[in-house]
């Protein structure tokens, strides 16, 4: 099953993936998550946003537990982040039917479409749609790079756009949503190959504009400058050293300068910061800090320096029963002194749903913690005892 | 003169120039020149390399005294850089038939092509073709950003590119070249309109790429990052801290970034290093000392730098008989203790011109110091000033 997925959208160049939303593959990920149905005599589903369900039981019965994640990648992702969790869901089916278990309630596996944004800019559009967190309007004026627009990419991919929207009555029906994901950090320790979420932290985007002045950089005397590259490095290395001191994280990952001439000052750098943190208190606390150094560095150089918050998440504390459930019912099997319970940084399907339905997330350990990058990895033994922690889970939530 | 040419090849949007060699902007100065020398009877040839000359007297004479500039721009340059040299020429001239003194040798106004290298990457073509310093196969070889090569770009002007290259003959002929610019810093004094080049500083270009870990930036803790972008950010400012110990010049202007993502640490951080010094034992000290502190701050973030020498150019000292005879004569009319002669960090095509003829700059004031930027700007006082120095010079080297 993992061997089909391996080769689909990678690139021979990076050896990353390239599956971002109506592409050519995703249709392969699409096609093979149907073909992964229809073998285990599922009822395959596509729903109104694109997002595709396999139904064991009455797609339409009360209190489903539904597990999942996502296919598509960011680009030059790696094989893990998404796809372990769909095909750890299709593997823990299949340990439950032969654990010869009978099922109580509905189960569905599903696959959300574009989990990562590559392509029209924003995460989880899948998932926001289906929670009317994403209205129809503004998806049918989101574009790609090329100008394509949502609406005709779903179309030219052989799908029907006329009918996204919110679709709060599936939501009404399913009782729990349990997300399978590879660890993106490396919180987990060794004998520590699964863990429980407990929380998304809250994040944010910032954008940094330092405004400088445009000079020859071969004439113009030290003291006449205005140059904001300065700003935008001294910006750079107390934000580190802040988020350090605050145990959160702050990073600045894009940057675009002007005019970006060699034997020229630059006139403009503009830089994005990638901030996170355990509350949003601390979160505020340190982006207020960091501001306030590039404001005094500017100051300094003579630069100006404008600040534009460009999105921000709130903290996502998931379901507490239902992660309390999840740690008891692992904990009797798994590791000596329980199961960890561990928050995270990155944004999920499963922090679009939490705020409509109790939702829950297993996390399987990532030894170098690397991700969103070719590199991504996570070893068999971990992955195999992520499938058995999902079915004791599901066994635990659907068969009783 | 000067109101004729400010609005040829001006952005309307950023105010700055855009005459780029072989553009329409560029065809209209090059028209003005042609109409210039006309007007006043003199001698107009256009040189196998695309420079324009304005003679009075004998082009095939020996012991040429030229004078000139050049008109294209970088871009969104500023109005002075290279047209207030070929304006003050015409105006010297006409400043010395006013004052009735008859030639001894014959007299060149030049303008000489493509010295910003805004086009196709390498600055001074016009004067370094005519020099042998750039051979005709390697200008036959350089393309603009659109692909198009340089003897393509002269075709589609008008211009015959079938005779380009070195032309000794005609530097044989030149007894002195003397070059009047727009000062590109402000080392010249509120009461010092005018200065005499001693030397162009040694320059070159140095291409860091530091080498991280490409990794999500919302889940990657601090002790696992390998963020080139720190290390960048030091570099930049520790480059700025020992060029100012050092007396010398340090700028980075140009940056890429791979992936260049909000919420992906970066994998690879590409920074340029435009250096500048008084000599060039300083600048390769300077230059050794950042880089140490490269590598020293890469080790602590875990990342890999390597160092490419892009370009380098060594110090360039103006003929010292011709700078002190030009001094000797300014000094006199002058201001109280003499005219002040200073260096630049700046490359011209009288450097380039220097190795072959003797050679010589004067520098016209410049208040802000800004240039290759709209805001760029000389008193008309002192470009008048520029204009009775340049007659004078040429009077004595001309007229006697």
């Amino acid at each position: 099953m993992w061997a089909e997925l391996l080769p689909v959208g990678r690139s021979a160049s990076s050896g990353g993936y390239r599956r971002f939303a109506w592409n050519s593959a995703d249709a392969e990920c699409r096609a093979w998550f149907e073909e992964q149905a229809r073998k285990r005599g599922l009822t395959y589903e596509l729903d109104r946003n694109g997002n595709q369900w396999a139904w064991l039981g009455d797609p339409q019965g009360e209190g489903a537990v539904v597990t999942g994640s996502h296919l598509d990648s960011v680009p030059d992702g790696g094989a893990f982040d998404g796809p372990l969790g769909v095909v750890s869901s299709f593997a823990a089916l299949d340990e439950l039917r032969s654990r010869g278990t009978g099922f109580s309630k509905p189960l569905a596996i599903v696959n959300f479409g574009d989990e990562e944004g590559a392509r029209f800019g924003v995460a989880c559009i899948g998932s926001r749609l289906t929670a009317g967190v994403l209205g129809r309007e503004a998806a049918y004026e989101l574009r790609d790079a090329d100008g394509v627009r949502l609406p005709d990419a779903m179309e030219r991919a052989g799908y029907d756009p006329a009918a996204i929207g919110a679709d709060g009555d599936r939501l009404a029906r399913i009782g729990a949503f349990v997300e399978l994901h590879v660890e993106q950090g490396r919180y987990l320790a060794e004998d520590q190959p699964v863990g429980v979420a407990s929380a998304i932290w809250p994040h944010g985007r910032w954008r940094f504009d330092f405004h400088g002045e445009a000079n020859h950089a071969g004439t113009t005397r030290i003291e006449d400058r205005r140059d904001p590259m300065l700003t935008y490095a001294n910006t750079v290395l107390s934000a580190r050293k802040k988020a350090k001191l605050a145990g959160a994280l702050a990073t600045f990952g894009k940057v675009a300068v002007e005019p970006n001439g060699t034997n020229a000052i630059a006139s403009l750098v503009r830089g994005w910061l990638d901030s996170r943190a355990a509350d949003e208190a601390t979160l505020t606390a340190l982006v207020e800090e960091i501001e306030r150094a590039a404001y005094e560095r500017g100051e300094r150089d003579g630069v100006r320096v404008e600040l534009t918050r460009e999105s921000y998440t709130p903290v996502v504390d998931f379901d507490g029963p239902l992660r309390d459930r999840l740690a008891r019912r692992l904990g009797r099997d798994g590791a000596p002194g329980g199961v960890p319970i561990l928050p995270t940084g990155a944004g999920h399907d499963a922090g679009i749903l939490a705020s409509a339905i109790p939702t829950a997330m297993l996390f399987v350990r990532n030894p170098s913690g690397v991700s969103h990058s070719p590199a991504e990895h996570a070893e068999t033994a971990d992955c195999l005892a992520g499938v058995a922690a999902l079915a004791d889970v599901l066994e635990d939530l659907a068969c009783q």
